[in-house]
């Protein structure tokens, strides 16, 4: 986008409704309106193309951006750092760890504790069925009575970097990506997309991408096919999500226990592995319980159920099936690549070579996803503070 | 505060001597002068109210605050790195791990190796008595004698974030929370405050706690009131810094084995557990011997001594013993509460809740009191550039 | 230096040739241009310079720079962060950890997961003979490809921080002290360098230090003398380097395996253990097959060979024989100092403390040196650039 471009957008962002996103917090993608998703979308590609213009958008003169990763995170560390430094916050790491599962008191004080002088706090914890979400949601309250009582100078807001349920910085990715490659979201209407299982010899993985995707490509007119084999069931609750998006938005929601019937004149195709839902859940009891032998178990018949599923494998052929045999491969990567990072895996190497350019391109989108959402969260004017940003256009490098 | 306000608080601190404070480290506070102190705490509602106007006091264009923290840290990392972040320096972690205790040449040569562009250097080293402000003194010293000799272009200062001796940032905050509270650091004069221990099921707390709030808090006329249970003495250095305070301040410092002569009429009640004073000498002595049974036996003598003291709980009725039924209970938290974090701790459950905001709000000074002690020791005119910044007004955040 | 000599020094870079520097990685010094290097030299003395009038170096609004530590690094570390900030960029670390030898595939995938929004890279990998250079030569096409493919906004720059092979930031942070000490690089044609091995109680320590002091001291007509005892080998690419150089320069490399001979009327010395070569080709191969029983014996032997020279010590007397008895003496840091960090070591204690203070000159150049290297990476008109910041002296911190 060239500054004439950039201020076009950034009129049209002016005419999307988006006040309640400010001082708010983003947890899911189906708390919000479609225009706030766009507004998303919108401030994302301006914040790209700023950058591209070389003009800094660092709202912040200080202030710090809090990471909590309760797993192991190298891409989302890094986008949230890269967005919290293209805003011009400092980032601080909580590395509570993953055996510390705090609760009640003790997340409360904490969240208050750390958050004097906090803006944005990030969280990932995906790990544990019906845990994530809840404690994102105890942090937000906390911060927001900390607020309320004057502990707090400001309420920072919340980005949920995946939780048990939802990973709306992923799919909103997946989707900008979509609406670009498309050419607009309009396009993306009747499109079918098959959010495919896929087999790993890892087990475990989480649900979160798949319900992400679900709940959120059904939003805008698309015909949204889940497959996997019986028995990798995703939570209930967002397949209920992913159909009352679709008698909304004009699209269907469609299951299936063929990747075959998914593929078949695909637009998009996603196949990725996850665990099944019923087995994280007892994995969840066990771990509440202390029960390794328990966990050691389940593991192995996990595993094993997996390999049953071998030709779960997204190939050329498969491929070939798809709509003029040129689906666009989505993936949130890094992906179980057969040959490559493993003997057998989700995707065949020739097919994950093809698309590695517009793999790479999904992913660049996260960390303007995420700034995006920081953005809305704490300006009050959106359009207004980015047309200024335009206008005095500040450099980011003196080249 | 508004704005006419921070101007009249700046036109106050100008009136403070504060000029040896300049280049000079933070080690303890009865090293300081009451103007100092004072000077601190102005600095520090200042730094606040300014950013509650959205007014940065970002004084560093670039700059490093190097944090070594030979314990582990949630709150004081989080506070440290808000005030550099606030002011605008930039933290770099120098992890150094317990085990490590650097002396002699490598202090001196990592001291200079870590502080090429370092303005300020914050250490917490709590745990063996004799160690921590020995070891702070040794990294001035290096740095001292590096930037004389040409190699360090800067003198990095040092903010002392918990030694073996006091907990300056600590007492301070809990101090600035006071004076807040009370309406001015006059009307605290004559009030009663109990610095009581109080029983932990764990072992070897620090005794910087109470010993940082006795040598504070006897500075301005207070009625210190320092109780424990036989053998849990705190360092006789610093009772004779309490007791010498007291007699210039017009204060008395009392000293009993019974908590509640201490909470009998007190205006404010700090119960906090600690481990004796003769018990950690031992303890450092083992360590360095590498008398790992030794300190194990150690241990346990230490928590079966804490046993026979249960009944050192801050209770309701014993919080119905102090000034008109309320005095304001104070804690450098976390606090072991009785039901909650523990089965019996310092302070029982009902008591701590009615007192979380107050608590809450006690810790949010901490990163601005780190912040006024880097300021004062890095900007020669402080009020002039806390001017500066009030009517030249950079906005903290483009809301 | 003063506003005027600084000006000065802008003026001399800007007859330097260095425009293809812009956008390139710094492999290693052999790879550069006499006048490359100047450069370099250059613009490290006038960052600093600019640091010391109080003058914002800080070309970055924001912008991230990512460092890659495959081993331990306390000094290089803070000399990264500090390069960074000065220019304006936030440090992200990637911690791979040492085990995990990622390659191909990974390799490409994670350089691009992480540079969205890099502007430069370091990385230190020195660990495997063959390994290092090999694995920052890809990711460097890993990053060019991604940003020719549009996935990368921006191209970051590789600063090699220490590899299997090269130094160059340390080996040029040397040589700048060496130039700023005999007042000029035109001084220090005819100089005498004993490069000198030296007995150490531990193995293992990295030959790019003594390669990177051959390879770059044999660029500028100095006598480059390599001393090591029989089996202590370097990587014979590189002593080919240093023939060449100095069949170039004027100057002359000799190697002996006599410490008096290298140090008989040398001008400055250098004596630092370092492993054997092959005995790290040995390493490395023995890790590859994960044979742990190998590498324990070979680390058994390699102690036992460095035993039998105990007498390679740079000592007074040894000191005595150099050019007037007052050869400058270099080291990396940590040196093994003989009665003080181990029994015996490579340095004798008194020797050592004699040159404490250049010894910490030398090290200061460092977080300049890498600053340089970013600078010139980065920006496409460096004169024009630091001609800028010298006239608008953006202030670095407000004092």
């Amino acid at each position: 986008m060239n500054k004439d471009a950039i201020a076009e957008a950034i009129k049209a962002l002016g005419r999307l409704d988006k006040k309640n996103m400010y001082l708010e917090d983003f947890f899911l993608t189906w708390d919000k309106t479609d225009e706030e998703l766009m507004s998303v979308f919108k401030t994302a590609d301006i914040l790209r193309a700023l950058r591209e213009n070389n003009i800094s958008s660092k709202i912040f003169d200080s202030g710090l951006a809090i990471s909590n990763f309760r797993d192991n995170s190298t891409r989302t560390r890094f986008s949230f750092s890269s967005a919290a430094n293209l805003l011009g916050m400092a980032v601080q790491d909580l590395d509570e760890g993953k055996s510390q599962i705090a609760h009640g008191e003790t997340v409360r004080e904490t969240a208050n504790m750390i958050s004097f002088m906090a803006d944005v706090i990030g969280i990932r914890d995906d790990m544990y069925i019906g845990k994530g979400h809840s404690y994102m949601k105890e942090v937000s309250r906390a911060v927001q009575e900390g607020h309320k009582e004057g502990v707090l100078e400001q309420r920072p807001t919340l980005v949920n970097l995946q939780c048990d349920i939802d990973h709306p910085t992923q799919s909103m990715a997946d989707m900008l990506h979509l609406i670009n490659h498309f050419g607009g979201v309009e396009n993306l209407k009747g499109k079918k997309i098959a959010m495919s299982w896929a087999y790993s010899p890892s087990y475990g993985k989480p649900l979160s991408v798949p319900q992400g995707v679900i709940g959120l490509m059904s939003r805008f007119g698309m015909d949204v096919t889940l497959a996997h084999p019986e028995g990798y069931e995703v939570m209930s609750d967002v397949e209920e999500v992913a159909r009352k998006n679709c008698q909304a938005s004009g699209g269907t929601f469609t299951k299936t226990n063929s990747m075959a019937e998914a593929f078949k004149d695909a637009d998009i195709v996603y196949p990725k592995s996850w665990a099944p839902y019923s087995a994280m859940e007892t994995r969840t009891d066990l771990y509440g319980k202390g029960d390794f032998e328990g966990i050691k178990k389940l593991e192995g018949e996990l595993l094993a159920q997996n390999a049953q599923h071998t030709d779960w494998e997204c190939t050329e052929e498969l491929m070939k099936t798809t709509k003029e045999g040129k689906a666009l491969y989505l993936h949130c990567l890094p992906a179980d690549i057969s040959g490559v990072s493993c003997e057998k895996g989700e995707v065949e190497a020739s097919v994950f070579d093809r698309y590695r350019e517009p793999l790479y391109k999904e992913a660049s989108y996260k960390p303007y996803i995420i700034a995006a959402m920081m953005f809305l969260s704490r300006v009050k004017n959106p359009e207004e503070t980015l047309a200024k940003l335009l206008k005095d256009a500040p450099v980011r490098c003196r080249f």
